[in-house]
């Protein structure tokens, strides 16, 4: 059986549980405490040398890293994922979005929120942070504006990864009601089989 | 006939061009100069709303976006490209990891010392950049110590991806000589059948 390490309260680890819980695909999941040093073990570090979590074993000893290489590798030949060429490239363009323009401000935003004291030095990235989240923020608006979901019209993996820190967004500072198209975004995709949100309420 | 709009200079960018060239495959270069603002225009938005090159026209009016989604989309059913399921999903993950933990140090790091002047205040991004940029140098070395290759024991564009800003990793102050499995590997690269460096000699 599949078996996700992962830490429940992280937005990369929720894309994963959010695909196997909309496949039913069965899985185990061992919680990983990054704040306790969990992914900086001998151990861990054998199974990822990136010392990260979501980390999928996918039989004993052999592992896959990197949350949306696992989102790909798991919905191969489903319904989360076009079957035609060009819709594949574009549900990877904006998986690469999402890793490079997008996480690293809203996720880390997020982090620096949640669970940093108020005076915190870290806190001083936080301007920079929401410019950039703010500028991903648009570029998916403009996207969404008349289309339902990122590609081909149909609920993929492109939205699971997207999604992700998205509907946390305001976590971390980020006002999400100027953007429309993207909130009714979140609207369907929260309205999909099988969905929940990453922090339980 | 395929169009790149890229900037030469660009380690993403030579990502697409290497393997193009690799693959023989004909293609149009448009030179884009992003110091000049040519990603922020009007035209060049309405191809790719982030204003980030490379970007790929696949015919009239129809763009891809990403460098890796373009390697990706590129090396489909090429020898670029592993056919095994798991040994695609490793090509992905090193790709994701490249984006992630690998170019936002070492591409950025090359950026400041290359085009900054000396007395710039990003310069004092570097100490973080390096350090961050050290540790991908490390998963790298762990990674190929024993191996050819990232994936499979052959050249694909998980090397391809990789490679970019890792041969230029000394112009933003990295010691690559530490990293002796690195070296070989960026020798193989090299060897490769039309490789030629990011910047010409």
């Amino acid at each position: 059986m599949l078996k996700v390490y992962g830490m429940s309260s992280s937005g990369n680890c929720y894309k994963i549980k959010l695909l196997l819980e909309q496949l039913a695909c069965p899985y185990r999941w061992e919680e990983i405490d990054i704040m306790q040093g969990s992914t900086r073990t001998a151990d861990f570090l054998a199974m990822n040398p990136n010392g990260k979590v979501p980390t999928l074993e996918l039989e004993a000893g052999v592992f896959l890293a990197e949350s949306n290489a696992i989102l790909h590798y798991l919905a191969d030949e489903t319904g989360f994922m076009p079957t035609e060429k060009l819709a594949r490239a574009w549900v990877l363009q904006w998986m690469f979005f999402e890793q490079y323009s997008h996480e690293p401000y809203i996720a880390v935003a997020r982090f620096i929120c949640k669970y940093l004291c108020a005076d915190h030095p870290r806190r001083a990235e936080l301007p920079r942070l929401l410019e950039r989240g703010y500028q991903a923020l648009g570029v998916m608006e403009q996207h969404l504006a008349g289309r339902a979901f990122f590609v081909d019209e149909r609920y993929s993996i492109a939205d699971i990864a997207l999604f992700a820190y998205t509907h946390e967004a305001d976590v971390g500072g980020f006002d999400v009601t100027r953007y429309p198209a993207v909130r009714s975004w979140l609207d369907r995709v929260a309205g999909q089989p099988k969905f929940f949100p990453l922090t339980p309420t």
